[in-house]
């Protein structure tokens, strides 16, 4: 048994910053009885992974410094059915890029990984059981519930797939198969969530806790084209390019609205800031063995910030800095025309630059994996390919991958940055992008 | 290579008496190569089977005189999701009763077995290529099609569920699965037939012949409900049971709309009246086995009738017998109220007594298949349970499975005496008819 303290201590670190917990009280039970809670959050591999997925990290980070035991689930059936002209053998070489990059991220941000686990679809989604429950999970659920699940994260189209209708039973069986106490998305996932709420104990089986995260704009902002290159940030962009593409980024003057950037700071930076502030302050929760990485993490925030700083905006052309002590603030000073784009883009450009560095040393010290990278994404410009004529099936994505995931507040790109499985479908994978080595 | 003359003679013999034949020259082409064609047709052990099934096992006969390899698919897997309150040994006795009575009902038409093959569901259809072919359909397959592939055969509900979309895929998959060239079933299947036809090849897979037999309305004919234990007639029930279904029957004097009897005479007794007539001239087909057992195969005429008589009246109250040459005399006759009621009634219930002799002869020496009856059909007053209240969710039918199958000449009970795949809803299957032993 745990003391009430304890427990509210971890499930507070557990759910701080969702958009929106369902059974909250199935975790706490778990954490009362001082047991681990178990967790689960899926990604398909298919595209390179870019730094939106930073917003899902960060928040994994927080369930394993509560010591919950995470599961990522490498959805690769999901992936090879999301692009079928793409051969098997890609798959397997992305599923190990993702577990590679994945890895190296929580290292990165000082989180040890001994609770979490990679686990592949394929380890049990092929299997007798898994199979059976899905038919038997079709002949209890009504089209309409299906449908209404996928409504989120499958694109509305003329004439939708049946897959739409099947991946959200999928996911729920997951919960099951992947022996979880709750699962963790998008809140595009939500009604996911609530089918899986719904028939899991039809089945027989338990009802699973559901955390969501808040779903980010897209970090380039604007009206950018996903089909440019540009409109991403790899894990693995060297320096150069990551001030190429910064530069691109859409940022008006006061414009706090339609601004992927200021919506990166709020939901990767700052997070990432205060959990280093957090661990300099010995507050490393579960994470014995992270205490090690402690000193190299640095927060967003200059030498001579005042205590509780989080984010320090410098400035280029006069004017001292400006340190806040919450998002609300910089959102707030920003608005009032108090940052410059300019400088604006300079602290945040050179705040991701440092949260990459370290990633990319990995890279560049993993002969293994840079081989299993240049066989995950072949340089398309390696082999020039005679294009041929697209054929018009839709293919919908697999659950939490869809594009229409974001209700933005304004007319921004659409595109998740907190891509929980999310990805654009093949055509506009930046899968192209030259990756400088 | 096989002769034109061969050729079109079992071409002839596969495909006589069928509504519909789609992609008949796949076969013309196995057999004018001198091959073997292979065939499936599957069944759901469900309910206990009926003597509706004689509509679709006569029309095997066929193709089994005709040198096709039959692979006869008990379902089992589609029976086990079509009531998931039945536990999974009920459906495995099922699935082996299934198996002693088609066995049976074969062999007592004298058609040997050799090229008959019983395949259960569950032996491939939870294997992993199976399942990652059936999530690949379903990522090519529109819910449109998907729908409509069901229309005939899924009860059109408010609420319809998932299955109903799944399970004409699968049944598209089973035809590769079993590496058969055609596909036999009712032309309610036709639907899912041409959904296959259209689907099988995007998965890169060969398409299908069709063969599908005419629909069959109920034997018992009328507004019988089918929850009454006496509306079907068991493959093993006695001749005194027989004989008071049969006087329950609806047959009204000149009336040929609604007469199940009629039907069953047209489908199922002139059809095996002619295969007797057939081989006692020697015309036994593929079939060198079944010679020894063409002498106690009597047709259903008397010994005075003219040659080429297929079919006697005889009369219990004065008048000689008449003799008819094809169904339609007959119907005409009985349309003309030359035929009693009472008379046609006589004649169909001694013709399938004569029928049900040795398959009932086959049972009581076969301690084994009576050992497996008791158990897949256990006697529900042995143990009389308090009635529980049903939960109003519908299971939709596996493919084929079906009420509104028939698109009946005329209100009769809509049961299809063809069921390919047919059978009623848990609720009122028969199963707990007495069967005295």
């Amino acid at each position: 048994m745990a003391s009430e303290e304890e427990v509210e201590k971890k499930y507070n670190l557990i759910t701080r910053r969702l958009d929106e917990v369902l059974g909250g009280d199935i975790i706490k039970g778990i954490l009362a009885e001082g047991r681990s809670p178990k967790a689960y959050w899926g990604t398909a591999p298919t595209g390179r992974p870019h730094i939106g997925y930073y917003a899902s990290l960060t928040k994994i980070a927080d369930f394993l410094r509560a010591g919950v035991e995470v599961k990522v689930l490498l959805a690769d059936v999901h992936a090879f059915l999301d692009n079928l002209k793409a051969p098997l053998d890609l798959v397997t070489h992305r599923t190990k890029y993702y577990e590679f990059v994945l890895r190296a991220i929580f290292t990165s941000l000082g989180i040890p990984t001994s609770k979490l686990t990679f686990v592949r679809g394929s380890d049990y989604q092929l299997s007798r059981e898994y199979n059976l429950d899905n038919y038997k999970l079709c002949t209890l659920a009504t089209e309409h519930d299906a449908k209404k699940a996928g409504s989120e994260v499958v694109k509305q189209v003329e004439s939708p797939l049946l897959s739409g209708l099947i991946y959200p039973g999928l996911q729920a069986l997951d919960e099951q198969y992947l022996g979880v106490d709750f699962q963790f998305g998008g809140v595009d996932q939500r009604k996911i969530f609530t089918y899986a709420e719904l028939y899991l104990p039809r089945l027989g089986y338990a009802k699973r806790a559901h955390l969501m995260n808040t779903m980010v704009p897209g970090l380039m902002g604007g009206k950018m084209s996903s089909s440019d290159p540009d409109s991403k940030i790899d894990f693995l962009d060297p320096p150069e390019v990551v001030k190429r593409k910064i530069k691109k980024a859409f940022c008006e003057e006061g414009n706090v609205a339609e601004n992927g950037l200021l919506a990166f700071a709020k939901a990767v930076l700052i997070p990432i800031s205060e959990l280093r502030l957090e661990r300099r302050q010995g507050d490393t929760g579960e994470d014995e063995e992270g205490k090690e990485s402690v000193k190299p993490q640095k927060p967003f925030v200059t030498d001579d910030a005042p205590e509780g700083s989080v984010f320090t905006i410098t400035r280029e052309k006069g004017g001292g800095p400006s340190h806040y002590r919450t998002y609300q603030e910089l959102e707030d000073d920003f608005a009032a025309k108090k940052i410059h784009p300019g400088d604006l883009k300079a602290n945040i450009r050179d705040a991701i630059i440092s949260l990459l560095e370290p990633i990319r040393a990995a890279f560049l010290a993993n002969e293994e994996w840079q081989h299993v990278e240049q066989l995950a994404y072949p340089d398309p410009n390696a082999k020039k390919e005679v294009k041929k004529k697209k054929e018009k099936v839709y293919h919908p994505p697999p659950p939490g991958k869809g594009k229409n995931a974001k209700p933005a507040p304004a007319p921004v790109d659409g595109v998740a940055a907190d891509e929980t499985r999310a990805s654009d479908p093949p055509a506009s994978q930046p899968d192209g992008e030259a990756v400088p080595a």
